[in-house]
């Protein structure tokens, strides 16, 4: 995307922002007074989670981008909603497990993650090993993952992969739109895609419950 | 499809076709003289498995079709092309753990198979738990379920079941034809789709190792 100049002096001073995301480990439900604990990671401009919370006032919502004019485009617009249940973090999620407490989060949102789709960057990936391990210590029980692309590659993968992690597959829909979904907001990228007619690629995933580790 | 009128009396004398398959259970591949057993169920008009028994000539294939017309078609291509690695059942596949023995099956084709988009109908669809059972006694412990269909609903049902019914899914692909697969032979149906660019849905399955049922 195209640089946006003040994005890096809004972060700055952001109100949605947590700058640092581990000293706030196991406190974040109390923080955000929520029931369920959200973590969208790649939110881009941010319109998912902002529209997650407000579909779902009762949970809290942590929204992750990594990208700074992204970031501080989704900043402005949280800061300016000043939603109570939502908060940013502006930082690289590739040790999202030192964010988290042990099962602190009921749901993971990936978001049309970036494919990488070349075979060298695959651990880059959203859904690579490196990050599913981490995802499996900050979920909690009954926690859930809930993956959307437009990439078939990238689910065609991400379906081995989670499998292969140990993760449960407790839903799946190669054409997601096919059937509206009141409960599950649109993205940005979502709505262009659904205008091209091209199909949104969703799946649910749960731990296993006979997993130990 | 439109009812053929020389059907009944073809299958009544086709060279090809197995009338008692369950008097074949254990002895396939040593009439078929085949490495791996083959079978596809719902083999339609037939050019899938005789174009397969072609490209895998050191193969073995049994083609299924409960279709009176279909399989008087097949049957007579078949009788035409005089393989000795194809055989034809004309029969419904409901009870088809009678008609292999245990771990027999190296192979099941299911391709285009009917959607049965009803719920009440789910348990004739042909990857529902009363198949999958008998494909898990029949297959053999390398054994692999190959599936493709251009029905999102029905693939997306076959992800689930299979997986719940303890099959491991090793490859799956949601755009089969978006790359040639040159080992793999293109079906009636298919090549429509294709025409239409409808995208086919591919999964292949195995039995999971640590299984002990």
């Amino acid at each position: 995307m195209r640089r946006v100049k003040w994005a890096a002096d809004y972060l700055g001073e952001a109100k949605c922002r947590i700058v640092q995301p581990q000293a706030m480990a196991g406190n974040w439900k109390e923080k955000l007074g929520g029931k369920k604990l959200h973590v969208e990671i790649g939110t881009g401009k941010g319109n998912y989670s902002l529209g997650m919370s407000e579909l779902y006032p009762q949970d809290g919502f942590v929204a992750v981008e990594k990208n700074e004019s992204a970031a501080g485009i989704a900043a402005k617009k949280y800061d300016e909603y000043g939603r109570s249940n939502l908060l940013l973090v502006y930082d690289d999620a590739d040790r999202i497990e030192e964010w988290f407490g042990q099962g602190e989060v009921d749901v993971i949102h990936l978001n049309f993650s970036d494919p990488w789709p070349k075979k060298r960057n695959a651990k880059r990936r959203l859904s690579s090993p490196k990050f599913l391990k981490q995802y499996e210590k900050i979920l909690s029980d009954d926690g859930e993952i809930q993956m959307k692309t437009d990439n078939s590659s990238l689910f065609e993968y991400s379906l081995l992969e989670m499998l292969a992690g140990g993760f449960e597959l407790t839903d799946v829909s190669v054409d997601f739109r096919r059937e509206d979904h009141p409960e599950d907001v649109i993205t940005e990228y979502e709505e262009k895609f659904i205008a091209e007619q091209k199909p949104i690629y969703r799946s649910v995933w749960k731990k296993k419950k006979d997993e130990t580790d």
